[in-house]
């Protein structure tokens, strides 16, 4: 009996905001594993603002998906059959599966997750990529001192809800900037952010000025644009901004916009530095293990946005786009 | 006998270029120091682009110069009369002391220059702010690792040339960029830069992707821009941008053009830091003697472009914006 996996792949490469047409819904038979391999059945995938980036024809961190390729993806399932010595029948795993039902893929790529420490949702989120770029991101780039002001934008995101949640366990003030009152409301009175900003109906310069009246000592930032250009304004001496992302210049058919206020830096002795979890994952354990017990202590929430069904993938990923998820934006397939 | 101290004393907030009429040309008799004061007869003054901000009635690191004030400059003169105890009449030294003949200053704003060790005009360039500017913003910030790539824009300019000089001497490659073949063979051939592009005739990408086979790693930047952009696009994995300063914006009437690919820094993980020289202030001397020996020892060379006449200061300016001068552009008053 031949098991079927269904697959969303690249057909075109998007202008603007992706539709369903730049993928090809395809269908084939699972293919069985070779030696070393280990065959995945996908049970959550990963939507992250990045997947857009990855469709352009160009060079980046990462070589772009080929036209005709799997959609690129992170995702964790359970492995069916195992032809690596580390993974047997029924392990969890995460690794990066690709938009489709099942994944025979090298067992080197795999990790084992434990669905008992935590549901198989977070290791997409809070003990996932998401989780581990707040925290390597904010503490080994931002350098927050206790006392600082730390904000964040795109805060009610997979990233930006541990970045305020790590800046509090530290010590700091967190002021998290997001789109509609529910979020802002959210961060504030679930996740113990000091303050919410919500960049839709607000001014984001004088909000800024009245919740960071010293200024803002780390801006750890997923968005770009406006935004960017208005935090920069506020920054104070010696500031240190992260660049992790820049949601809303990614679907631009108009090329990115630059920063316009970047000569703030010079002004307040300040650096703007990028950041790429995959650097640090000789310490993701570590990183990990001290996450897990600020979940297991109640110190760190985590909260997923869980769509069900495969088919739906490319209307999903523009909820990223569009901002209306809370929390991490996970496929259930 | 009153001695008569002429003046340009700021007007008019210029918009684009500043012109003339947005400086008084004022005449008064010279102030006799009070106590704790002394009076100096100004030999040379120094212009820089930075004098550009001072005149916008914006907050930055330093106040704007007031209208109605006397154009803030530094300078290097001669002790006519001191009431202060660490000067005596025939002293030479530095200090803020404005677009004039003479200045009756606070003691402790100045500070005690050689002239047997160095003409007076390098005060105001290689020994001077400009060349602080570079060892600081290079060695500290750009933080250089022999066998490197080192960018440097307006690298005819009194920063430039010596940022340029200290990466050789730290064992880098040192690629300049400059308007115009003249400069740029000056400094290859009397400065020893490994390779210079005139921005003005060259495609700077292709000429930088032939300069700098491996990328740059550390992109000293003067100038903002386009060219900022166009070297965002050549960096190499973990550099470092300074952000010394942007002549090429100063006088834009449309806004600063912010640059648009800042996302280089994460695709690379590098980062982006403003530097002022005023925060090593406590450790001029040790650069001023680390400089000084690399000048007796011809390691590291000066020039300054001296311009005669005090009634020239508004059109003199100008060379700066226009990028006439090689070296450091500097009053003879």
């Amino acid at each position: 009996m031949t098991t079927v996996n269904h697959q969303f792949r690249l057909a075109a490469r998007p202008v603007g905001l992706p539709k369903r047409s730049d993928w090809n819904y395809t269908e084939e038979p699972v293919r069985a594993p070779n030696d070393g391999e280990v065959q995945v059945k996908i049970a959550y995938l990963s939507l992250d603002p990045a997947m857009r980036g990855w469709m352009n024809d160009v060079k980046s961190y990462v070589p772009p998906v080929g036209l005709g390729e799997v959609m690129r993806a992170g995702g964790v399932g359970e492995v069916v059959e195992s032809r690596h010595p580390g993974f047997n029948k029924g392990d969890h795993v995460y690794g990066t599966v690709g938009i489709q039902e099942y994944a025979t893929v090298d067992g080197k790529s795999l990790t084992k997750v434990d669905a008992r420490l935590a549901p198989l949702p977070v290791y997409l989120g809070t003990l996932g990529m998401p989780g581990m770029t707040a925290y390597f991101g904010l503490l080994d780039v931002g350098k927050p001192q206790a006392g600082q002001t730390v904000v964040v934008s795109g805060a009610a995101g997979a990233v930006g809800m541990v970045v305020g949640q790590i800046a509090k366990i530290k010590g700091c003030r967190a002021v998290g900037l997001a789109g509609g009152r529910e979020k802002c409301d959210y961060l504030v009175r679930e996740l113990g952010f000091d303050a919410a900003i919500d960049y839709k109906s607000e001014d984001v310069k004088k909000s800024l000025r009245q919740h960071c009246p010293k200024g803002v000592d780390v801006y750890f930032d997923n968005v770009g644009g406006e935004i960017l250009d208005t935090v920069l304004t506020q920054i104070a001496r010696n500031a240190r901004i992260v660049i992790c992302g820049a949601i809303s210049q990614y679907n631009s058919t108009s090329g990115v916009r630059g920063p316009a206020n970047y000569l703030s830096l010079l002004v307040n002795r300040a650096s703007m530095t990028g950041m790429l979890v995959f650097d640090y994952a000789n310490r993701y354990p570590e990183a990990m293990r001290e996450m897990a017990g600020w979940l297991a202590a109640g110190k760190l929430k985590t909260r997923e946005d869980v769509v069900a069904g495969l088919q739906t993938f490319p209307e999903t990923l523009l909820k990223l786009f569009s901002g209306e998820n809370t929390g991490k934006l996970v496929l259930k397939v």
